[in-house]
C-alpha cells in the first residue's frame, strides 16, 4: 500500500525511544529474576550431574531465547531503524540461531532432569509442556523457512515478498506460544516447590518473574505494532531497488506485529 | 491509507469461512470440555452453599466470557462483515456486556469459593490471579472507554478516530492476557488435583481444554489480522460518509488485530 515514501522523513520516535529502553529495563529485570530463582531459590545451578540443579537452567534459558532474544530480534527492525537492511536480517538469523541454541541446551537441561531424577518424572504430559514444544516446534519450521527464503540467494522475489507476511504473523504467534508456555512453567514450578499460597520469597520471585515477561511482551507487541513507528527505507534502499529492498513495502499492511521486517 | 475504495469488490471468503468455522469447532469443544472438567471430573457444578463446586463455575464462565464471547465479539467485524456498522457495534458491546457479567460472577465464585472453603484459600497469590485480575480489570476500562468513545453520540468524531487504533491493540493485547490466564488456571488445577504427571482422565481434559483454547485463539488472531479479510465498507456506508463510518478507514493500518471494527 505505501510504496517508496518520499524522502526525508521525519519521524517523532522519543516515545518509541522510551518505550524500548522500558521494555529492555522490564526484559533485563526478568534475565536477573530468573537467574536468582535459580540461584537462590531453586537450590542452584550446576551440570547435568545434578539433575535438579541442572533443571534450573530450563527456565533461565528459555527465558533468555524464547523470551528476551526472541522478542529483541523481533523488536530490532524498529530498534535499528537506521542499519542497512542485509544487515538487520542477518542479526536477525543470529540472534535466533543463539535464541535456538539456547532453547537446544534448555530442552535438554529438562528432558535429563526428569529422566535422571532419583525417582524418574514423565516428560511431556502438562499443558506447559505441549504448549512449549510446540512453540519450539514451529520456531525451528520458521528458523528454516525464514532462512531459505529470506537469506538464500536464489530463491524467487515473488515467493519471498508473498511469504513474508506470514512470517510476521507466523512468528507474532510463536511469540505469544513462548509467553504462553513460559507463564504456565513459573505456574508449575510456583506450585511444585509447595507453599505457594503463602507467597515465600521464591514464589515471589516467581510471580514476579512472570509479571516482567508480560510487561516486556506487551511493550514489544506494542513497539512493532504502531505503524507510527514503521521502519522507513533508508535513501539508498528507496533509490535503489536493489534485491533486498522489495521485500520492504509488502508486509506493511500484514496486520500483524512486526510488519516492516 | 486505503479511504474509499470502488464497489463492488469481489472477495475471496472461502478460506475465511472454512478457518472460521474451525474458529467456532474448536471454542465448541472448548466449552464442552470445559462444562466435562466441571461436571465430571471436578466434583459438578453446584451454587455458593457448596465452595467446592462453586468453583467450577470460575473456569466455566471465564472460558465463556474472556475466550468464547470476547474472541467471537472481536470476529464479528469480519463474521457479520454484512450487518451495518452500527449494528456490528451495537453487537460488539452487548457480547462484551455479557462476557462482562459472566466474568463478575465468575469471580464472585473463586473469591467465595476460597473465602468459605473449611480451610480458607488466600485470594490473589498466584501469577495466574494477577495476570487474570490485571486482564479482567483492563477489559473493565476498555468497556467502558469503548461504549463511550463509540456508541455515545456526543463524542468528537476526531477523538473516536484516535482512539479506535488503542482500542483495537487494547483489545488485542487484554485477549492474549486472557489467554495466559486461563492456561496458567487450567495448570492450576490440574497441579491441584494431584497425579497430574500420570495423566488421569481430569488432567487430559484440561490439557485438551487449554489446547482448544489455544487453537482457537489463535485461529481468531489469524483471521482478524489478514489485511485479505478486512471487512469493506458497505455500499450505503462508503456512498454516505454519515457518522458511523468515519472510523472504517482509520484502523486498517493500526497493525494490530481486528483492525477494522
Amino acid at each position: 500500500m505505501d510504496t517508496y515514501q518520499d524522502f526525508p522523513i521525519r519521524q517523532d520516535l522519543s516515545f518509541f525511544n522510551f518505550l524500548f529502553i522500558l521494555s529492555q529495563v522490564f526484559g533485563g529485570i526478568a534475565i536477573v529474576l530468573v537467574v536468582a530463582w535459580g540461584a537462590y531459590y531453586n537450590q542452584g545451578f550446576a551440570g547435568p550431574s545434578s539433575p535438579g540443579q541442572w533443571f534450573n537452567w530450563h527456565p533461565l534459558l528459555m527465558t533468555l531465547g524464547l523470551i528476551a532474544i526472541q522478542g529483541d530480534s523481533i523488536l530490532i527492525y524498529r530498534a535499528l531503524r537506521n542499519e542497512a537492511k542485509p544487515r538487520l536480517k542477518s542479526i536477525h538469523a543470529a540472534l535466533h540461531f543463539v535464541a535456538f541454541v539456547f532453547v537446544v541446551v534448555g530442552l535438554k537441561a529438562v528432558f535429563d532432569s526428569h529422566n535422571y531424577a532419583k525417582t524418574p518424572i514423565p516428560n511431556l504430559y502438562s499443558l506447559h509442556s505441549w504448549i512449549g514444544i510446540s512453540a519450539v516446534i514451529m520456531f525451528a519450521v520458521q528458523f528454516l523457512a525464514g532462512f531459505v527464503s529470506f537469506l538464500y540467494p536464489r530463491v524467487r522475489k515473488s515467493l519471498r515478498s508473498r511469504y513474508l507476511p506470514l512470517h510476521v504473523l507466523g512468528g507474532t504467534m510463536i511469540f505469544i506460544l513462548s509467553t504462553c508456555a513460559a507463564l504456565m512453567g513459573i505456574t508449575e514450578k510456583n506450585i511444585f516447590n509447595k507453599d505457594y499460597h503463602k507467597l515465600p520469597a521464591g514464589a515471589q520471585i516467581g510471580n514476579a518473574l512472570g509479571v516482567c515477561i508480560v510487561i516486556f511482551v506487551m511493550l514489544v507487541f506494542y513497539l512493532v505494532s504502531q505503524p507510527a513507528y514503521k521502519r522507513i527505507a533508508l535513501a539508498e534502499e528507496q533509490v535503489l531497488p536493489l534485491d533486498y529492498s522489495e521485500e520492504e513495502n509488502t508486509a506493511g499492511n500484514s496486520g500483524a506485529i512486526g510488519g516492516d521486517n
